[in-house]
């Protein structure tokens, strides 16, 4: 029941109507019996900046940022998490009196997912697929997590040159190796997935039309390993299902957008969403 | 359920935390089967232009805006509907296209109230105590919609120069007789009571502390007139029940709240609110 003093929490970003951080968040709020609602806001980069200002006007408790204002919102802030500053991308924003301070919780979001299923990065030999947002979310997080080593791999492509510099920077910041190859180069790449204790598919692969296809092939897979697909229409992607015969650790996508709303729910309001409970309320479980 | 598709509606104003807006509303979406949703945003003069800001950035289709913004969202705006214009207060703003118009449905709220009961402004004889908010909507929408003539009386403080010629500007205007008086002036105020069709008392008086009190005596009331409250807090003012009394039509407060909601509804997305369902939803009745 929405009163004069429900807090209202938003998505800005374009398009929005398929999202599913309504139903999540709006989940949470109901059996965390708080009195807040989530909506979405249809907004482009070149209101992006009237839109936040707006949201200091309301006193919007904090608000959500998606494709394609993640990078153009940051201008409008007053500070940002290291994640976010490194990631140049924000996609959570608290109010802190007058201040809005930009978060990702993107790349904490998938690494939740993979702790929850016991799998720590501290240490860990993590090979990543994509560095687009949530790839690159991926690698900065699991750096800034500590872990023992991070092979990236993506096309060879205009944007390769660019990320390989983030990457540079990025190893040099925070101490772990962290290695970019083009993902055409199969041995460079089966050779990281079989060593890798922690194996991330953030491309498209495994989404249609390319659902009949992996970037991964099942030999290379192995109990022990968690394998984790950020794709998560279909749930058991290919590659999900090559590792699940495989006998790995198969993780879909949903872990990584129950755990970014859960964590922004911790950043905004201090709270634990009830994961489960809110999978299976949107999701079915 | 919220979804990404949902439309926002909002009020704008401070304090707007014990309003009644979101109730309203909320209910007679959910009675209309309308996926929208409506909040309330604590939002000062000085942040209004900010806050109509991002509504346009965001997207909105429209809101309301209260105390203490009424005239200061009018620069933000880029028309205004005659009885804005003429009141200088704007409760409504409706998007078209990328313009925001303003519009103001209290006046027009309480003579809804008045016309359901069977009463029509048109050609009237309407007596309005108070040129506050509520009063000065009424008496400006009474003009407009061509009453016989509007006898307005309020205090003789700092504000009666300007009522003054505010109300000889809109005599002008629409042709309507209009006149100002002192509500001290207790052998004006009972003529111009026993002689109209409808009474307004648009004052605080009926609402506590002054909940004993009367602005009008029962031996000027009859048979045949309507006498509206627009105080809702108690339903039955000290007012009402002279008017009862005296066999007069007693009409309360609500009436007003209710239809100005209703005509925004109208404004925003052509729909007749249910008025009696919402009654009954949000105020038992």
């Amino acid at each position: 029941m929405i009163s004069g003093r429900t807090k209202a929490f938003a998505l800005f970003g374009s398009p929005v109507e398929h999202s599913l951080s309504p139903a999540m968040h709006n989940a949470s709020f109901a059996e965390l019996g708080l009195d807040c609602v989530y909506l979405c806001h249809d907004v482009v980069p070149s209101a992006i900046g009237a839109a936040v200002a707006g949201a200091r006007a309301m006193g919007f408790a904090g608000f959500n940022v998606t494709m394609p204002c993640k990078a153009a919102v940051i201008e409008h802030l007053d500070e940002l998490s290291p994640a976010a500053r490194l990631m140049g991308a924000v996609n959570t924003v608290k109010r802190e009196g007058d201040r809005l301070i930009g978060h990702n919780t993107d790349g904490a979001g998938l690494l939740r997912s993979v702790a929850e299923r016991d799998f720590a990065v501290a240490g860990a030999d993590v090979a990543v697929i994509g560095a687009g947002g949530a790839g690159s979310a991926v690698y900065t997080q699991a750096a800034l997590d500590g872990a023992g080593r991070v092979s990236v791999f993506k096309r060879a492509n205009a944007s390769f040159g660019p990320t390989s510099q983030k990457i540079a920077a990025l190893s040099e910041r925070t101490g772990v190796s962290l290695t970019l190859t083009d993902v055409a180069d199969e041995a460079a790449l089966e050779r990281a997935v079989r060593e890798a204790d922690i194996v991330v598919d953030a491309t498209r692969v495994g989404m249609a039309p390319l659902e009949s296809q992996s970037n991964v092939k099942e030999e290379w897979l192995r109990p022990g390993q968690a394998v984790v697909d950020t794709v998560y229409h279909p749930r058991e992607t290919k590659l999900l299902a090559l590792a699940a015969h495989a006998g790995a650790t198969a993780i879909d996508g949903l872990g990584m957008l129950l755990w970014q709303a859960a964590i922004a729910e911790e950043i905004w309001l201090d709270v634990a969403m009830p994961v489960d409970r809110v999978r299976e309320a949107v999701f079915g479980g």
